[in-house]
């Protein structure tokens, strides 16, 4: 299965689609909690030269609360990502994590169940935007 | 194979420890570029009591830059999450993600490989708090 779930988007630079990506995730109960830009810290760290590339911690407190109260330990695989980033022929991706890949693994029925729910609440905000 | 690696400490605070976790992260090249405050987050957006539990999110630019090299929507799994948590009962669990598991399953043997350093750098600051 594949760890993640993605679109991308012609003719649109990440910071044009940064709100779109934000305003989708809030409509599903998701709000972004950090923000790491991978461009400022591959130029900053290592004098690199990356293209824009933000990954983007999404947490739906509800569902967080819900998988943490089964597995309290579950914390380091949260929150969901998001990612955005430019490729070479101008494009744009949008990944999100696919939560029941990394969960399903536990063996945990109930935090698959859970992770399932999530799963679909990403798919969706994906697809809107 | 579990997704994370953790180990329990006894007599201790999240705020006493947290220090020592963030120094010998550093020492193997990861600095900490996030940090979520569970209890606080509960607290504001669902009225939860939690205990304190605080997700730091740790990149080491190296190994970062490595495995985006490789595969750049790999950024859906970084950063390494390295949470600390109070227990119940007075002590304190620290828990690194296990970056092998998460990305073995991707089937590409330069990024396994990259992960299975990843980890042992992450499992030598665990082993020296």
């Amino acid at each position: 299965m594949k760890y993640y779930n993605s679109k991308i988007i012609a003719g649109t630079t990440l910071a044009a689609i940064r709100p779109k990506v934000v305003t989708e995730l809030k409509k599903e109960g998701f709000g972004v909690l950090t923000e790491i830009d991978l461009q400022a810290t591959m130029k900053s760290k290592l004098n690199k030269d990356y293209l824009p590339h933000v990954i983007l911690g999404a947490c739906n407190p509800v569902y967080a609360d819900k998988v943490l109260s089964i597995e309290p330990t579950v914390s380091t695989l949260l929150p969901c990502n998001v990612t955005i980033r430019e490729l070479a022929n101008g494009d744009v991706e949008v990944a999100m994590i696919a939560p029941l890949v990394a969960m399903s693994g536990i063996g945990n029925n109930e935090l698959a169940q859970a992770a399932t729910k999530i799963e679909e609440k990403l798919r969706t905000a994906l697809n809107n935007i």
